[in-house]
Order: structure tokens, then C-alpha cells, then sequence
């Protein structure tokens, strides 16, 4: 049972939307005029700003990482395990601050909000956002807050590119960057899931090339078969065995199309709840997010001379049956980060859950994420 | 290029239809009063018919197994690679029969034949059928031939799943069982990826539920997803790395949401072709084949005690980097034959292809399938 007054628990919290009044330009070229960012925070800032944490979320997280909203709210935000009093992230010594990133669909401007230019969503028009506009966004909110340099950048997945990305864009304002459970650029197997998603949402009759806000409607089947196809990804085989196995929901085989394993309903039923409440614009968003990420790309596709650009030090963690991002990119990484001649920690935890292992705290990821941000503490004095 | 003059061709090839008129019952209890199966056979019945060897196909196959049709075809059968004078089967040794399974699309009785109660084609009143129905019809097709006992039964993927069963309905009609690219039973995760091919199929509004014969249209978009998400499973991580790394059809990112990356173009023309040719309401029926295809099920879920009731010998390959049908399904397969005290050959062919590997002649496939087919054909005296 979750419970907000838990001596480990940051408690109720409450999510502040930090509006941007300049225009920001953006990968693609455009610009978008003003933006807003929904950001929470835990802890407290100290005297020289020096133990701010920023936390990047993955594909389809949000600002809401920690805590509760109200004091009847059951469900804590989605890395709750690992922020807190005592917790990895240690609110008690860190000033930890968790973002929606542009174009998200939690608060922050996104494909759902106003285009004050025309007084209409911006749907489709919204621009596509990559992983560097967003530490880019990142860095005109730490500005805001008053943050020069983070004592550390962490994520996981998509959030860990991110947290890379900050090592290389501004070297001087991050000291540590964690990278969980990610990769240096995804592979065309990747691409190709990421791709299956984008196709189910843009062929479901009711997209409406990205406009389905002005039918009143919600492509409501094409997100339910992305988040499915997603969802396979993120558990492992063996996972995905042990959580269902090959349980029938009745007692005997069906002989029809209708939800019949026990699995089955699983899939549909994380589909269905996904596609009620999630923005598709976003979700494409997102998935070309990741498939654009590259950081080598602009030098010559060598990680190591695009990694001479930082000075941070690295943790890198992975998890044994991740097949979304295996070890092996993991090491990829690392073995960049040695060529390069930059501190780095790294590893690979043995975890059955695959990739959504990032979110579960097992003794070993929790021993190891503990001892380094402690180590960060007291580099910064927190 | 292919050539049907070649000496190791089975040349130019007529398939036959055989209509079947004494009606059927099927392992959902449902009746076919008649049916048609789509035969070919490659190479001659020897006196006693002992030379006979049975292709089961697998999910999107069919009875098109070697050669070609015409002398202007120019893709040859879906195994030519492996079926000729001299290949591993070796039609001047065997006679090869290779059929279109019933449920079918390629003109065996199936979703898209005509009912001759109705007068109207089955669509979605087409019984689900098994893998033992098909081995079932298979016997009432080996007794049309003349054939009372197979040499072996041989098949890839879904296909070896039919060896696997004839072994355990028809021990005394198979001498040999030959198992490739195989499992005793779909995980979790296997159901679940059928499960999300069912659903984009299912969920396209020009499937109206099965009735899109009906409607002049075809499910297109469900079945191109279907087919997207299928390829990827066929192929490795590192084989569509090898193919497509992370090309670009253009020189930059275009930062919109058409096909992008190669590996993008690829599946969807993949997924479009396969549309325009499969059936929809065939294909849910063969994934609900492999869903259900588990022979311990029926024995406390003991595949050892299964297998009891088999007495040929057995032949299984897997493929180093098929992660549909890994290696470790295979030697559990093994492992309940070596159990059941049965003789069985086993070989994990390192292949970069995946599960597609079955289709693909590398040395150390091509020579050990070729050695043990040999045998059988000294067995036979073929």
C-alpha cells in the first residue's frame, strides 16, 4: 500500500507550469514562440545551488515522478522507488527537479496545446523535437530556477539519451550524468518498432492526419496496437513467462478470436487504459525522438570523438535481459566513454523484467545508484 | 537468377487440387462436410511407396514449396533452396508432397472459399483449426496418394510443429520427424505478438469482422501492421542492422513521419505487398494454430510423456539468433525426447538471420540436413 506519509515517501506534491516567453528554435528550424514546462521538484535548493538533480523521463513518462498529488491519491509518481528520503535519489540531501519535456501531453506545450498563432491545437503542425531540443529547453529551465550547474543529469531510456546529451551540449553545467537502461543511438530493429507504432496510429481512420482533435475523436485503436507492440518490448521473454505463462482465462480453448490467454487481456487492457489517456502526436513525437538520436552522427559516427566534447563523469547502468537496449549497448557506451579517456562506472545488473527493469529497485541497482549519487553528495557538499 | 533449366531445379511445376468428400470434424468440434487441398510433389513414388516426404509450411507458406510455375515465373518455390535433384531433399531419391493447409489461402479449403451450405464465402465462420487437424487432413491426403507411411515429415517453424504432431497422432505412419526452426509450445511473449497482428487485423474497419468479402475490400492496414510486426520477428537485431544500419532514404532528416530510415521503407513495402496477397481471416487462423499448438497440454504438461507415444527418429535444427523460436526451445524439445528415450539428432546452426535462417542454405545447415536425409533415403532404399 503506497502511502504519502512514509518516513521515504517526498509526500504530496504539486506540479507548477513555468512559462517561457521567448522563442525557442528548434533542430528542425522552426520555432515556436512561447512555451510552457510542468515541472516538479523535491528536496531543497541549497545556498550555491549546487545539488540540483534534473530527472529526464523515457517515451511516455511525465513530470509527475515522485510523491503524490493529493492525500487520496494511490498511485505515486513513476520512479517513486528511487526518489525520496533515503531513497537513491535522496531528497533529504538533493533539490531534485522532474520536467514534462516539450511537446509532451502532461502539461507542457506539446501537439494538444493552443498554437496562439492560429487559436487552434497545433496537431500535426507541431514541430518535430529532438533530444537536443530538449536539453536545450532543459537548460533555459535550469536558468529559470537558478540552477548553472546540475549535480547530476540521470534517465533511463529515452531519459538517459538524454542525460548523455547533456554531457555533450553543455559540458560545464552537468557533473554527472547517469544513462540507465539506454543506448548511444537505436538500432533498425528499434527503428522498425518505433515505426510499427507510428503506423498503427497513422492508419487508424480516426487520426485524421493528426487533426482527430477537431473530430472530437481519438485514435483510440492505432494507440492501444502501439502501446501493445511497446509494452512486448519493454518485459522479457522470460518475464512475460513467468507473469502469465500460457494461462487460459477460461478453462478451455475458446476456438475464437476473442482475448483468450491471460496474456491477451494484459496486452489489451494496458492498450486500451494507454490509448484514454495519452496524446498520439506525442507519442510519435517521442518514438522519432529516439529514432533520431545519434550523437556520433556528426562526428564522422565516432561515439568516442563525440564524447571528447564532455567532462563529466558517467554511470552506466544495464540490466541483464533488457532486449529493447541490451547490455551490449550499454558497453558500446562505455567502451566510447574509455577511448575517449572519461570517467565512467558501469553495471550490468542481473534483473528477469527486461527493460522496465529501470523502474524496479532490486538490491544490486539500488546498492549500486545509492553508493554513486552519494558520492555526488558529497562532492557538492549535500 | 533463377533458372528453371538449372540441374538442380525440380523445373517447372503444376500443382493439383484434390477435392476430399467425406466431411471432416475438426478439434473445435465444427464439421467441414467437403474440402479441397492444393497439392505438389516433386520426384517419383518409388514401388513401395516408402520415398515419400511430407513439407509442412508455416505461417504465410503454402503448397508452392520448389520450382516454378512457368517458364516466365521467376521466383522459384518458397524452399528451393533446400528441395531439389541433389538438395537436401533430393527429388531424385524422394518423392516430395507439398501442400496448402486447409484454412488456407492459396486454394485449399479455407476463410475465402465458398461455403456450399451458404452459397457465400466462410469469412469468419470458418472453423479455428490445429495443427492436429491439418496433420489430420494430412493423413487423409496421404492415403489418396498411396503413401502409408511417410520416410519423414519436414518442417520449419509452424511447420515443424506439424512434424512434431504427425509424430505423436501417426507414430506408425512417419519414420522420421525433421524439426527446424521450431518449438513444443509458444511462450508468453510469442502469444503476445500474435496477439498484437490479431488485433491490428481485427481493428481495421474494412475487416467488418471478417465479412470484408462482402464489402469488396480488404483489410489492408491491419494486415500490412500484422505483417510489419511479423518480419521483425523473423529477422535478427543484428541481421536488419547488417541491412539497414540506420540508412537514410534521403541525405538528412526530413523531421516528419514518413518513411525515413531504409529499414522504415522496407517493412512497410513488405507489409503492403503481403496485404495485397494474404488473407486476412487465414492469417488470424494461423496464428491461433501456433497459439494453441501445445502437445504436453493433454499430458499434465509432461512433453516427455508426450512423446512416449512417438516412434520415429527425430531430426532438429535451430538457429544461433532466432529469437522468435531460440535455441533454448529447441533442446527443450531435446531434452523431453532424450527424456522419452527417443533417438534424436540435434545441430544449433550458427546463422546471423534469425528465425528466417530456416529458409536460408548456409554449409553447416545444408550439410547436415543433407547427411541425415541421406540416411533416411538408405533406410527407404531410395
Amino acid at each position: 500500500m503506497p502511502d504519502f506519509h512514509s518516513p521515504d515517501s517526498v509526500g504530496v506534491v504539486t506540479p507548477q507550469t513555468l512559462h517561457f516567453g521567448e522563442p525557442i528554435t528548434l533542430a528542425c528550424g522552426k520555432t515556436l514562440p512561447v512555451y510552457d514546462l510542468v515541472v516538479e521538484t523535491y528536496g531543497e535548493l541549497n545556498a550555491d545551488a549546487s545539488n540540483a538533480i534534473l530527472i529526464c523521463h523515457a517515451l511516455s513518462g511525465h513530470h509527475h515522478a515522485a510523491g503524490y498529488h493529493s492525500e487520496d491519491d494511490r498511485k505515486p509518481g513513476w520512479w517513486d522507488s528511487c526518489i525520496g528520503p533515503g531513497k537513491p535519489i535522496d531528497t533529504s540531501r538533493f533539490f531534485v527537479v522532474s520536467l514534462n519535456n516539450l511537446g509532451g501531453c502532461n502539461g507542457s506545450t506539446g501537439p494538444c496545446s493552443i498554437n496562439p498563432e492560429t487559436g487552434q491545437a497545433y496537431g500535426p503542425s507541431f514541430p518535430v523535437i529532438t533530444v537536443k531540443d530538449w536539453v536545450h529547453s532543459q537548460a533555459l529551465l535550469a536558468d529559470r530556477l537558478g540552477i548553472r550547474c546540475w549535480a547530476a543529469v540521470v534517465g533511463g531510456s529515452l531519459g538517459g539519451m538524454q542525460a548523455l546529451q547533456w554531457s555533450l551540449s553543455y559540458p560545464d553545467r552537468i557533473r554527472h550524468a547517469v544513462v540507465i537502461a539506454s543506448t548511444p543511438r537505436l538500432s533498425a530493429q528499434n527503428i522498425a518498432f518505433n515505426e510499427v507504432a507510428r503506423k498503427a496510429i497513422t492508419s487508424d481512420p480516426d487520426f485524421h492526419g493528426g487533426r482527430f482533435y477537431d473530430f472530437n475523436t481519438i485514435p483510440r485503436q492505432g494507440l492501444m496496437l502501439a502501446r501493445m507492440v511497446g509494452h512486448i518490448t519493454y518485459l522479457s521473454d522470460a518475464s512475460m513467462g513467468e507473469k502469465f505463462g500460457r494461462e487460459l482465462r477460461d478453462q478451455a480453448f475458446q476456438f475464437g478470436y476473442d482475448a483468450e490467454f491471460q496474456v491477451e487481456s494484459y496486452l489489451r487492457y494496458q492498450g486500451e487504459r494507454f490509448s484514454e489517456t495519452f496524446d498520439a502526436n506525442t507519442y510519435l513525437l517521442m518514438t522519432k525522438a529516439l529514432d533520431y538520436f545519434d550523437p556520433a552522427y556528426e562526428f564522422d559516427n565516432n561515439l568516442a570523438t563525440a564524447l571528447k566534447r564532455s567532462s563529466c563523469e558517467f554511470l552506466v547502468l544495464s540490466f541483464s535481459t533488457d532486449w529493447r537496449f541490451t547490455p551490449a549497448r550499454s558497453e558500446e557506451l562505455v567502451n566510447a566513454m574509455i577511448a575517449a579517456r572519461r570517467k565512467v562506472s558501469y553495471a550490468e545488473i542481473d534483473a528477469p523484467w527486461g527493460h522496465d527493469a529501470f523502474l524496479i529497485p532490486t538490491p544490486r541497482y539500488t546498492d549500486i545508484f545509492t553508493a554513486y549519487l552519494d558520492r555526488v553528495a558529497r562532492e557538492v557538499g549535500a
